[in-house]
């Protein structure tokens, strides 16, 4: 009976992905259901989960767009 | 002052349809506002209901997509 | 499948209450579950139902903690 | 260590647009996480927003999808 | 940077507990962190976990709350 | 017509106090209102905050719930 919503940023993992891939969204599905099995012993047809993906400009980390945030840690003499 | 979220797959109820309509969106919305009038004496004009439709990829039951996890559960001797 | 979380105030609807009871809680979750069959046609046995229960100094409406935004509404000469 | 969600429609400030802009989002976020530290002194590394934009086909209000609400409230001699 | 919110209702997994332990607490943070890094790449240090627990009065299922509808599954001759 | 949620642990902004103030909590609320209204031209009064207080063992952190989290930053030759 469990509800995971699970937030993360739309965007690949690799060049030529602009997201998670369906293998990816079917292993996080998979993987926290078989969490809350082993843990809590729900079983696993009582457990939804949702994958809320998130554009980097709606995402904020910092103060800033999450795109930002990350070039502005990577800049060289950033602080 | 109440605040409803409707988590929904992204799925017609009927062939030709890929979602909710608008009319059942708006009989959603109607609903639990009116529900939350009769049941809690809540001001229909005090309530906001936001439904989240979520793609079939992106909801999980029983540990799988929900479209394999459906397969699954039709499927002779499944088990 | 579906989930459907609703925000309330944790107060009472008369006095002597201090919070829905009981059989407000069951009458919110049987409805909206009904609803989402006559709707949407999901079975019952689909659906989850979440209340939460918010302390009415952890709800703000028009800038205010909510017992502080009706006190204002309701007095005389207020704007 | 806070996360913020905040909930919108997906509707533009004025004519000509239909979201939020990247430039108000940025605001958004900025404006969050810097109330977060002043507040709350949470450091704005620490702290997560998410802009969560609803279409306003899926957003209620008055027991009506929030365009018919809006309509309603300003038409004259509404009820 | 995800952020995972992991709904449960109140209560223990043997007799004599009321809720979910520390240490379940911990292995539910532990491996929903540790699936976000396998699967996605995400550093730990970037996940926030919540866990919500909510009291069984206030999780509906099938249309009851969810002691009711467990009493009914497990009824003989239930229907 | 925006709804915020503000998710914190519930803890002290400094010695004796064990979760944010009264003050704390109605800066926030006005702080967020006030945003919306600054960027996006929301009345105040259309707008819904929600703070949800977590407690420090539910929320988690690399991988770890906060406080072993955080005690782990501060030691020491740490890893």
């Amino acid at each position: 009976m469990p509800f995971v919503k699970i937030h993360i940023t739309r965007e690949g993992t690799e060049p030529g992905l602009d997201a998670a891939t369906a293998e990816q969204k079917a292993a996080l599905i998979h993987g926290v259901s078989k969490l809350l099995l082993d843990v809590l012993g729900k079983p696993m047809e009582a457990t939804f989960v949702v994958i809320d993906e998130v554009e980097t400009a709606n995402w904020g980390w910092g103060g800033l767009p999450v795109d930002e945030f990350r070039a502005k840690q990577n800049a060289p003499h950033s602080e």
